[in-house]
């Protein structure tokens, strides 16, 4: 992921886009990407949905989350993993096994 | 990226999740986990944000992401290296460079 | 109000589009909305944001919150004044005065 | 509805938080809010959604979205019914009943 990470900052930078990216913005841009993908499914079952739009719009989501990511300095595997820990505790296996619950309904 | 893909799905499949995990479904939980990550952010400068937070929130846009990428069997690194691809011709450096205007408006 | 719901009402089912308007589509569809609304002010100061638009993709925002309303049967002067009541509680006026702080953390 | 608006900005002056209402922070209420709204939905059918709940998330995307028409001095029913209008034009009755089709694939 590295490589991308670098190859984001490489086209924001050859834009002079870095001044507009304050974490804020960013976090509404993740925002407005993740309704744009959205939009896909709208309407209509899952099956329906244009693959290759999907494509698109989700690669966005992952954009601005990585460079939100780079801001904070954030190892992006390293903040899976640990929210995956976290959510384990929140929901054990015996209680949340086949149920779409909130943990705090759990 | 590849093993955090495989503690996601791990995680999902202990707790018998799969049957939720629809791609529809899953664009809907980017978009609410988008909208935490976001209230992070609200009435205040970035700032001011809790950092401890936004990774938590990030972590939860990742996660489901990465999912649903998964469930297209997309490659994340070639879908985003494929949209900057895309976004260079719909921003060209000697018109985008220093402007946070839409493409449509260069 | 009352005569903007019939307006909306009708131009959905002259369309024969209520088959469409489940309440879970018309939650995405206010987010799908509400993203709209918001990328008008991404990387910018509000008031660099245009208006027009601004103005369009509120409607939306509302158009779709009164169907969903409507399929509740739900009275929106209500419900409203019913959340200030509540929100009374949460943020009283010597704990909230002045501070943007989440009403867990006053 | 101006009975509700009136309340609504009673709420906020006794708090003094108009200084934090601005319009980019509004958008972002609205999304966050949505995003609460949309929640309710997830990983599951209409059916199954909490009715009481939905009144109390629907309300805040009302409240947050009458507070930035009034920040705009727009009348709500106005910008709903221009935007009727202006929908009528783009998706025709004879072109869009029965579809769900964006009006650019009509």
């Amino acid at each position: 992921m590295e490589k991308v990470i670098q190859e984001l900052i490489k086209f924001r930078n050859e834009r002079d886009w870095e001044q507009f990216h304050n974490p804020k913005d960013l976090a509404v841009a993740i925002n407005v990407e993740a309704g744009e993908l959205l939009e896909l499914f709208l309407w209509k079952d899952a099956k329906d949905a244009k693959k290759d739009k999907i494509k698109e719009e989700l690669a966005d989501v992952f954009a601005y989350s990585l460079l939100l990511a780079e801001k904070y300095n954030f190892d992006v595997e390293e903040i899976i993993l640990d929210k995956i820990k976290q959510n384990g505790i929140k929901y054990p296996i015996d209680k949340a096994k086949g149920t779409a619950k909130k943990y705090d309904e759990l």
